[in-house]
């Protein structure tokens, strides 16, 4: 396997720096929405990831497409680097301008521009976030469910075909996002996809979109599914003996065809912290932590074939949480997880893995990658979608020892081969950015990256858009 | 709107003749598998849209991936089209060799490669058919629901992105495909997506080939989702007293998340065509066929739910059809409507609409169509995946009376046009071919088919892969 790229503090190669007469045009049209100043420019140079910042040049904040479409038409023009941003929750490098170049910020872009209730569908800018577009939704008796902890933008979403907790049963960005609005690389605006559920119309470029990390363009506008919000929900936790009985439990209910809604898998790592963080009370030992949607029969029936599967496999009775009140508290815990894991060690950086499998072959890749964990000393924790074959197990590790970040890269190699052995992706959700290139190459093989690279080539031929990740120019 | 092509005679220009070279090549290597008999190749140029058949030079019947690549390596060095032929089931004129060329028959391709039950997946050859799939795979308990009508071959319909009856509930060839393999157009062999179920590893080429309709590569496997076999089906038939009130009824369906299974309209026009084909007596008013998939408790309430908004639109009582034989009898009634209407009458050509809307305007899609179509004094009949949106409208044209065929264009025109003022598209799973390309241009903008063509050019710059499709080149 491609070595993936070995550290968190990165060579600054190829720099393509901005000439003068950008800069003075920016500033002429954008004003103080034109930052340069250090403390704007490194954050948005950085991320979630284990990088250390590299800060793009300038930072616009851009509040239409028409701005978009300006900063994009000078960046072409002069070739300088393009890097869309939302909210910054990224965690494999996205975001850093290892060439140089422009940020583009869109989180002023935080119009919802229509609800279609009756055709379960809304259009929003790019940097509306998920939590933002739930609460302006709640009277519609619509939500959108892709939840994939962070409170990222819809834009950013699109671009890392996020999916999360919910994705077990509303699918991921890939099936929930109908159309986009998208600055092409030579700042042209175009359409992708309609308001129709399904189409035959040519070339899948909302798909193609989706998921290319801000490499073919910036989205300006996406169309997302909405779906009613159940008649009930009803949330329960429920403890294991280990691991496997958990993840042996998931696989039978995802085998049976229960339309489970979420389906967490917590160890005890991860509860511990969580515990201390939250405030919660959660037992110390391997948990699911699920969500069942339906009608009031569909959920009763639902939870009591659950329960009766996790009893076979020596679960304990459900805790049940059915009001949203205590739901919400839940999950909140469950999305704080990962600051609550990253205080657990101060100081520490959190490298996460992010591995999917088909969902029979879950046992064999969390299974291994625990006792590989174990037996390196280094602290992880382990959160996963594990309904969707896909876990996160997350080493807290020194950024300063070299000899513990080479340990944990060699795990993540060895946790990211055995996916592939067994069918898997190197990601699920996260994407590849720069950290998992090695890996994609691995898993998609030279002909398919060269495919990719081609498309690359076709539509951004001068390389601006966020050059320099998910595979080399 | 730029016009359609207009008649079913299509001149032939552009032809890339065959070098004696190429042609002996061929022989050598496939002996009788390699056609230049008439009748084989008249065959291989047409399908089942309006058009005349445009014949290519040779069909190549392939056996395996290697065939495949010999035929496409020696299409690339000659730069001489390559047309993928599977069951010849397309709608569009996909299969008509404008420019001349070699059609790769992969019907012989028809093995299932690997059934993986426990995780839902199977990897097929892209010959298989979906009735040779279902009937392979009956005893895992397990089944693929993707059903365009047509006993089409798998790789046929990832082409087209087809989906049909069970796509309300499940979803269309884009949401079911989970990987390929694909004979690029310079001939080589890759693959794309895994058997995980969801991924955020570089760019969809999975989805950037489905719905391609050959112009992008030969699909040479699929590997596609299964679906639990529900515990419980029944299909019930809904008269009611205009198209309008089984519409509204189907809007309400939708809106309010039941999750069924399938929700066909019929017209009076297809009923009465289809009692006569199929020997039913069936009540020749609109009506809905719906099928409901769950636990018996949730079949239950599904039903319920339908029939009480059924009955505030005027629906009458439903007629269940609960034993599998019953359920296919209707089934296989509404699947040779095609068939049934070609025949009532004789010599005609029938002229197919696909436009698909969002659910609200679907009554004024279909209404203003109907209103439309009684007008003209053509006949027509209609059949619709309405959960979905989607409706065709298909006239019953005399392919001679050059005043008929140009007033069905017309009408095809309007409707179109009415779908995309609505927020749809032009074709809900039949695909552009050469039908539907001044479409394609007036729905997506010239700056996404650009793109389109960008990618085409990139991918295959010898424009070899079924030229002269889904856009000009």
């Amino acid at each position: 396997m491609n070595a993936p790229l070995p550290d968190h503090v990165l060579p600054r190669v190829d720099l393509r720096p901005m000439p003068a007469g950008m800069l003075d045009a920016l500033r002429a049209r954008f004003g103080e929405r034109c930052s340069t100043a250090a403390a704007v420019r490194d954050q948005h140079g950085r991320g979630e990831s284990v990088y250390d910042a590299q800060p793009p040049e300038a930072v616009v904040f851009c509040e239409s497409n028409d701005d978009v479409q300006f900063v994009v038409r000078l960046a072409h023009e002069h070739a300088v680097p393009v890097i869309p941003y939302g909210t910054g929750s990224s965690l494999e490098g996205h975001l850093l301008a290892v060439q140089g170049g422009v940020s583009v910020d869109v989180s002023r872009m935080d119009k919802i521009l229509s609800v279609n209730a009756e055709d379960l569908t809304v259009t929003v800018q790019a940097g509306v976030t998920r939590e933002q577009l739930n609460r302006e939704i709640k009277d519609t008796g619509l939500f959108f469910p892709i939840d994939p902890g962070a409170n990222a933008s819809l834009g950013g979403m699109a671009a890392t075909r996020a999916s999360g907790t919910n994705a077990v049963r509303y699918g991921t960005m890939r099936e929930n996002v109908l159309g986009l609005t998208v600055v092409t690389a030579s700042g042209e605006l175009i359409h992708t996809g309609t308001r129709a559920k399904k189409s035959s119309a040519g070339y899948d470029l909302t798909r193609l979109m989706v998921g290319s990390e801000g490499t073919l363009g910036v989205m300006t506008e996406v169309t997302l599914k909405l779906f009613p919000l159940p008649e009930a929900v009803s949330a329960a936790v429920c403890n294991f003996p280990s691991i496997d009985a958990a993840v042996q439990t998931t696989i039978q209910i995802i085998q049976m065809g229960v339309p489970i809604a979420r389906c967490e898998l917590l160890d005890a790592n991860a509860i511990r912290a969580v515990n201390k963080h939250s405030k919660l009370a959660l037992h110390e030992s391997p948990l699911l932590l699920m969500e069942f949607h339906g009608s009031e029969a569909s959920v009763k029936e639902q939870a009591e074939t659950v329960q009766a599967l996790a009893a076979e496999h020596g679960g304990e009775a459900f805790q049940w949480a059915s009001t949203p009140e205590e739901r919400s508290k839940l999950w909140a815990a469950r999305h704080q997880s990962y600051f609550a894991a990253l205080q657990s060690r101060p100081g520490c950086r959190c490298q996460s893995s992010d591995t999917c499998v088909p969902i029979s072959r879950l046992a064999e890749s969390i299974n291994v990658s625990v006792d590989e964990a174990e037996a390196s000393g280094i602290p992880y924790w382990i959160v996963g979608h594990v309904g969707d074959g896909n876990f996160h197990l997350s080493y807290l590790m020194d950024p300063d020892d070299k000899a513990e970040v080479a340990a944990v890269e060699r795990l993540n190699v060895q946790m990211v081969q055995r996916a592939l052995r067994l069918g898997g992706t190197c990601t699920g959700e996260h994407g590849i950015g720069l950290h998992k290139m090695g890996y994609l190459l691995e898993e998609a093989g030279a002909g398919a990256v060269d495919m990719m690279r081609s498309i690359k080539r076709a539509l951004d031929p001068k390389n601006i858009m966020n050059p320099g990740k998910v595979f080399t120019a």
